[in-house]
């Protein structure tokens, strides 16, 4: 069993703490190419002047500016022609008076000139077209200034001058001044190196296959965590799993430190893996923080580790080298709000990346949202827009064990541990997870469907909540969602705008050629099948049982009576294609089912009947141009789900 | 001379033409830990359920909900507990009626189970401490429903749902998702390949010696627009320069065309080599518009190339196989300018990626602004806050062929051709160059000085505008910066706050050991002596005139009489650092400077006086939280420049 927190530090101690420790960020050169986004760690002055010689600002002709006092269109000055410089010559003229020298933008002040007259203020007179023909005379049409149209050396840029400061970020702007020194290499700040280690025996890294038997699941911290490190300028060096044993969590941890400026550690639930982490870090380090009192995040260490010391000799110090440690919550949400919130901010300091120009948005909450504890709570929340394209804002819960809440929302709310209840309709500052967040363009929610997703595909950013008809319809209802899918009967209505409908032929999903000969409902019941059903939320599930009380009332009995003698009616899967699944993998004989997900199966099929699947507009929002996107996207809906069996469209 | 463009195609054509163009954009497949950023091509689907079997949400004890029904802290249920399950094993136990099996989270529920009471509201008793003492029994404290405390298969995210939509930016939290559901590798745009061809031979990589007798600069763009390319999500091939004749320049073009979807070529401000261009495309390839109705960036081509065809068959359409091409203006800014304007979006377009949220900021135009072309104009602007934090606008014009304005400036203002001026006062709307950009907490202008530099240093983010003393004043009258760096005597006085205060020590560099037995001001009038003077807005210059004036006054004749016997009077220099260079490489014999540069550079120095350096503040902002960081700051000055001589804090 978990250890109990004794005490919740509050989150400002946390903040310090994790300030505290030292996370690196040395200096290091690199090529001036791979500069971007990095930080210069010492400020850069100016090694040569910028342009490194008096310079033409426009092509025309080279004159010394005395040349040209009261010249104008009436009485221009006429210069004799004496040579020509264009941009990268060393010029091989000089210009004396009463004489010009014909230059090109970026060309070399010839010796003598001080100005240059710009081409369209002149004119040739007496040439011969031959550019080489010195003995062509020039027509002054206006008069110059000293330097005018020259820009001087050192103009620019002057050798010697602040160029940029320590502590700059490089955009592609710095990166060309940088350029235009004569720069090639830079001192950046380091990129702090993060360890990352994954915990639990039941992870299992992406890619490889999984035993779901033994309960395993997908390591999702140290890719997610991983890119968190790489976003907030820092290495992420990612350690394989090694056992949750006291002795191999010792020797990776510390290998870790070693390596690292940073240990990150996460990704197991299980309490037998954090004890074994709170052990190593109180024997082999120093636990400096244990548990924060925010929500989702209590779990979360704070301390150091001992590099490993071969060396028999103590370092000068006499003190033990250390890397600081943090370790996450289990659960991705709260791992990745905690790395946010506490840790990415830390990442930056030592790199000496700027923190994010805060992005936040007002919007009001459409949701009441309950809160009861004595901590700080970040309630995760997504945004939809109004029909005046105002921001709305509604909370995500599906637990702290979901993954999908990491995209289903936007960003957090913090609500202070005073705050027991938000009242639909308060205003509400949410902090974007990124700053190029934006709500989606559409909020669809209820029950999933194959020509659904199709639909999806035709819209810009859409978000689609895969939460059953019944569920989806409660939403509708309050308020949240621009669109509700329903599909099958209903037992409430709910004021909205039809969208649009379609219908879908459903019944039983079977093994491929009908090996136990399935009728239909009735084999079921009387036969000794096993069966897999789906969730009550589910429209396919809403139209099952209407059939079964047509089917109990024909018998004259309860439907109780019916359910109860279905092996599996409790056994209730949430997806459109997992009944599918357990049939083709032998798990069960019969799914309820659509014939379109069949035949995907290449499963048989024993129809029941049809279904309409309908899209219910929110009143409040049919002016919302995705709504009308969907109007449009419903005309080509048939041609793109020809392949659909058993689907019907208007 | 360059051509004159014929006409100027307006902004929306240049989009919509650059829009049509083909920049590639195909799939390609890469690893999640390399997926930050980039753009999923094709949606995702689950293929897999989340989890993949009940489990287990908190700590405690899996049970059958039935035999919990009516217990509570009175009236206790008691099960026996029949077994252990972790996280990551297969349960080996059943819980029949009547028992129970302690359950770590995330571990699989056994069978029979259907839901879990949490260790908190439970008891062991009758055990005797012994987890694997089967015996032991447990009271349970509390009704739980069922599923309750259960994540059932398929809850998180069912097989087959719609989990990301082609498009979707993958952030860590997409990467989250993508982990849970095991997929280690997405199918994300392709970058699209942009060839960046550098042209005019005056140009020289960053790095490598520069000759600026022949007009050698150092080539920006060629980097400057590679980092803008890889920010804007293509990927830069960078090709050398191979010269500016016509079979050069084809057949580079013509090999990136081979190699890359978009060829970008971009350096040179000289009219040559953008013939060469221009004629390459016209007969290589198709031209489609030929200048753009936009200052700064007129010149700028869009078209075609052919690629090389070297196959015998034509291809299957019987068409030459063509890339984009644009070429951008030569000067820095105006090049970066077009390329964010108009190049970036098609490359994000390309790629898929979303165009960044506008950020802009509106602000109060501090100086008027005067434009009086047909065209749109794109004018560099920067920001400052005056005292209350909120943003104030000036316009940065140095002219398209600095590179320092890339830095000056923050961002800019889009004026329409029929617009000829905006009054101080104006609220205008900034596009910043980048959402992340922020004002710099302090805008100091005028005199660039050794002291100032260390005083800069010990500020964050600070800009400071070597302008020189006259000019620092104008702008502090007009009420642009915080805060005039004045050295010397000035002929004008501006209302303003004393900030702080110091001396320098100025007079003449000579080569080390003084060869020329220079003593003061009257040698370089009497003898024949090159000499290199400071810019007119300097206080260096200021105080050497002033000097002058009581030479010319004691020996009774006109200042001019002394000046013009003075070689290089004119020959003005605008650096600080910049005289001492010239002597330093023989290229004159004495420069107007500081003690402490001459010390820098090892040179010889011959005193005349001392001036103040002031650091006068504008009134309306000396509330500003920058303005008293300047006064911390001074504290430490002293310390700071110890090793600079003849430098004397109050």
């Amino acid at each position: 069993m978990t250890k109990e927190f004794r005490t919740l530090a509050d989150p400002e101690t946390v903040r310090e703490t994790i300030a505290d420790l030292d996370l690196g960020g040395g200096t290091e050169q690199v090529a001036l190419r791979e500069a971007r986004g990095r930080v210069l760690a010492e400020r850069v002055d100016a090694a040569i002047d910028v342009p490194g010689f008096d310079r033409a600002a426009m092509d025309g002709y080279a004159v010394h500016a005395s040349d040209t006092v009261g010249a104008g269109e009436v009485d221009p000055a006429v210069l004799d022609r004496a040579g020509t410089v264009h941009a990268g010559e060393t010029p091989d003229v000089t210009v004396d008076p009463g004489t010009c020298v014909e230059i090109s933008t970026g060309a070399v002040m010839p010796p003598g000139a001080d100005a240059v007259v710009v081409v369209e203020r002149t004119n040739e007179i007496n040439g011969d077209g031959d550019a080489d023909n010195d003995d062509t005379a020039i027509e002054i049409r206006t008069a110059v200034a000293p330097s005018e149209n020259v820009m001087l050396a050192g103009a620019d840029i002057a050798a010697g001058a602040r160029a940029l400061g320590s502590g700059t970020r490089l955009t592609p702007r710095e990166i060309g001044l940088l350029s235009a020194l004569g720069v090639d290499e830079v001192p950046v700040r380091a990129r702090p190196r993060v360890g990352i280690i994954s915990t639990g025996d039941e992870l299992v890294p992406p890619g490889e296959p999984l035993d779901s038997e033994r309960g395993e699941i997908y390591d999702v911290n140290t890719t997610t965590i991983a890119a968190g490190v790489e976003a907030a300028g820092g290495e992420p060096v990612v350690y394989p799993h090694a056992g949750d044993d006291f002795e191999a969590m010792e020797n990776l941890l510390r290998q870790a430190a070693d390596e690292c400026d940073l240990v990150l550690s996460s990704g197991s639930t299980s309490a037998s893996a954090v004890d074994v982490i709170y052990r190593v870090i109180e024997e082999r380090g120093e636990l400096l923080l244990h548990g924060v009192a925010v929500k989702p995040g209590k779990p979360m260490l704070v301390g150091r580790i001992d590099q490993h010391n071969d060396a028999t000799e103590p370092s000068a110090t006499g003190e033990t080298a250390q890397s600081a440690y943090i370790g996450l919550p289990g659960y991705p949400v709260s791992a990745l709000t905690i790395f946010r919130i506490f840790v990415a901010p830390a990442i930056r300091a030592a790199a000496g990346q700027p923190e994010p120009t805060t992005a936040t948005v007002d919007g009001e909450l459409i949701a009441q949202q309950r809160h009861d504890e004595g901590r700080l709570r970040l309630t995760s929340v997504a945004l939809i827009e109004d029909a005046d394209g105002e921001p709305l804002v509604y909370p995500v819960d599906k637990g702290s064990g979901a993954t999908t809440s990491l995209v289903d929302a936007d960003g957090v709310v913090a609500i202070d541990p005073d705050t027991d209840y938000l009242a639909a309709g308060e205003s509400v500052t949410v902090q974007l997870f990124d700053p190029d967040v934006r709500p989606p363009s559409l909020l669809a929610v209820g029950e999933a469907d194959p020509a659904l997703t199709e639909l999806l595909d035709q819209l810009d950013r859409p978000r689609f909540l895969p939460v059953g008809s019944r569920e989806g319809l409660r939403r509708l209802r309050d308020g949240i969602p621009d669109l509700a899918v329903v599909a099958g009967p209903t037992d409430r209505e709910v004021d909205a705008v039809d969208v649009g409908e379609w219908s879908r032929e459903w019944g039983l999903l079977v093994p491929e050629g009908n090996p136990d000969g399935i009728d239909g409902l009735a084999d079921l019941i009387d036969d000794d099948i096993d069966f897999v059903n789906r969730n009550r939320d589910s429209g396919l599930r809403a139209s099952f049982d209407a059939e079964l009380d047509a089917l109990a009332a024909s018998r004259g009995v309860d439907r109780h009576d019916l359910t109860a003698a279905i092996n599996g009616y409790e056994a209730t899967v949430s997806g459109v294609e997992s009944p599918a699944r357990r049939v083709a993998d032998d798990r069960a004989a019969v799914g309820l089912g659509l014939r379109a997900t069949a035949d995907r199966h290449d499963l048989g099929f024993v129809s029941i009947g049809t279904q309409s699947v309908r899209l219910l507009g929110n009143p409040d929002r049919d002016e919302k141009p995705a709504v009308d996107a969907v109007g449009d996207a419903l005309e080509t809906l048939p041609a793109a789900c020809s392949s659909l069996a058993g689907y019907h469209f208007e």
